[in-house]
């Protein structure tokens, strides 16, 4: 057999686009165990220690989380089909492509959605949000926490002080998929209703699992329907029983779990609760590689797409191609140098920019390396663009 | 790095319920890939091979498979939510507790659902089917190819001609979860319109992918809706872009896929459709696998929920418990003995009976003898329970 200390995963780019993410040995190799009946008592244990790492990470107590097998995505369908009744309102602040889907998700089931659109480059201001509260009351309002098209990180604690001032019983929804363990999330402390996200990114586990935390106030809300929920397999009618019962140690059928990556998510969890660095320590850690970053990109004279460095994500990093340069003209050369970036995504100037990622173990991990490579590789490449 | 010939998954219980199943070294090696970009050129012909070779192994020329990232029941939503629109009638042919659960999904999503129940351990009859479509026009009539719950095998061949002899104007759906890979379908030739399945089961891979294939015909009724589609994760019109981009050799974005599963999903099709045995001799050894088990379950006096040995699936066995004794008595023993089987899952019986699985590499692949320790441990544990 191959023992986790003998697992090596093949030699490939340095994958640093803004999601899926590296995925160390240890969790990769724990993809590959052996797979396993879904009622067993291991992987019951498994389980249920996983949903109650999901609530360290958020800093919340008693908040419920859904491990569900799914792309991010399906967190969206799971605030539109169990929070929303058809008919109701919802408040979406956008600041960028993921707001524009949530919105569109929200329609789907029903919801009557209005927008706050931020300028490029900018998260949507406290007093426009202040204002839109003001004039219509609303079931849920959601913000996209770090915007994967446009790297705009919103602040979520601020936000969440002007919703629970201007409008306390709306509940507060934060699309967190690029940025649960990347950037600083305290769900009690702020007052959160849903964090959803999903495994691929910040905690660097291979993609697959969508991950939903939501408030016992939520949940009350939930339960306190009028109408069905609108959804079969987003329902969580469906999978409370399920999380709650996993917990609490017993086995329990609505669909068959991801075992294997439910494995893997277990030991990035270990990794990133048990093990240090620290939570706090990681934010930190985050914090300081964007900077060298972005830094180190503005030295090369690239302009970034978040206009203020307050509201740049420090999991990302969005640039416009240098004058006259494309994609064509930049991502071979990173390509070249071992690394793997993104293009821009977000429609209009999708053609003009480009993304990097750096969260997870490439941040955390300081053996590795990563981020001088990053810089080493954005150097090379931007210069001899430019030659 | 560790290469796939280095690769041994740990030892383990020999996993023999309905699915999950056994998973090979080279199928799990390939779940440990090193997380690639969803859109590298790398992965995106992986996953358009991972297309074509689905549609391989159901024999059909130009149906559209979908690989989603969920459960299989995630392919119930699909059909209700594409196929489907609210106040529409289904009809479903129910032999166990996945037609209720089917049932219960469509009308989560608006549809008007009839059920004709076949009693316990039988199939729904040919004359019964008749009568029901004779009497009402369905959109579509659902059935479940192998229950999982009672192992119930329905004849979808003789299905189909009925469907299409009385109502060919209704759309056929069959819930395959456990039966790809291990019963013959011919999506073609018996003119099916969706095969939905899951990769857990038959195509012995690690458990997160939802495979759903349809048939071009059906494809025509969803493009030709009156309401739009009322799911949005699991809304065709955002995924058949995604599909037919990714076939084609480009890369397009609605939610990220489950890379690695993908790899690990397509490693088992290259076994499946490349290597020997082939497809037939494939499900020739799950007749014979399954005949096996079954004549030692007969001697050893114990009764199976099928009622007709015609109406019995390949993949699977259920067994009632010998008089007097419980899942405690017996499911311990085959665990002493080295195997994790399954105890009972429908309602009102589901103390009576336990539940083998016998699908995928278990039965495949003859070096690994896993149909003979299922034999003898199915003969120790009854005996040893008994005395």
């Amino acid at each position: 057999m191959t023992t986790s200390d003998e697992f090596k995963q093949a030699p490939h780019k340095l994958l640093v686009i803004p999601g899926p993410v590296e995925v160390s040995d240890e969790v990769l190799f724990a993809n590959a165990h052996p797979t396993v009946s879904h009622t067993s008592a291991d992987f019951i244990k498994v389980f249920g220690d996983s949903i109650r790492m999901t609530r360290e990470v958020l800093f919340t107590k008693d908040a419920q989380p859904f491990l569900i097998s799914g792309s991010g995505t399906l967190g969206w369908d799971q605030v539109a089909a169990n929070l929303v009744e058809p008919g109701e309102e919802a408040l979406v602040l956008n600041s960028g492509y993921f707001g524009d889907s949530f919105a569109d998700c929200l329609q789907t089931y029903g919801a009557k959605v209005d927008q706050v659109r931020a300028d490029l480059g900018a998260s949507v201001s406290q007093s426009e949000i202040e204002k839109a509260l003001k004039a219509k009351k609303y079931k849920i309002v959601t913000f996209t926490h770090v915007d994967t098209s446009t790297g705009v990180l919103s602040d979520a604690k601020t936000i969440a002080e002007t919703v629970k001032r201007v409008s306390p019983d709306s509940l507060l929804v934060v699309d967190a998929v690029c940025s649960v363990g990347s950037e600083e999330i305290r769900f009690d402390d702020w007052g959160l209703d849903v964090v959803l996200t999903a495994s691929q990114k910040g905690l660097s586990t291979p993609p697959g699992l969508s991950i939903v935390v939501v408030s016992q106030r939520a949940i009350k809300a939930f339960e306190s329907r009028s109408v069905p929920v609108t959804s079969y397999y987003g329902g969580w009618n469906r999978w409370l029983p399920i999380m709650r019962n996993y917990e609490n140690g017993s086995p329990s059928y609505f669909a068959t779990p991801p075992v294997n990556l439910v494995h893997s998510y277990h030991a990035s969890l270990l990794q990133i609760t048990k093990a240090a660095p620290s939570l706090e320590e990681r934010f930190k850690l985050h914090r300081e590689a964007s900077q060298r970053i972005k830094a180190a990109a503005t030295e090369l004279g690239l302009k970034q797409i978040p206009l203020d460095p307050a509201y740049a994500a420090n999991g990302m990093t969005t640039l416009y191609f240098p004058e006259g340069l494309g994609a064509a003209d930049i991502l071979p050369r990173f390509a070249q140098h071992g690394l793997v970036i993104a293009g821009g995504l977000l429609a209009g100037i999708k053609e003009k920019y480009f993304r990097i990622g750096h969260m997870g173990v490439t941040v955390v991990d300081s053996r590795r390396n990563d981020v001088d490579e990053i810089i080493e590789a954005l150097r090379k490449s931007i210069n001899e663009a430019k030659s």
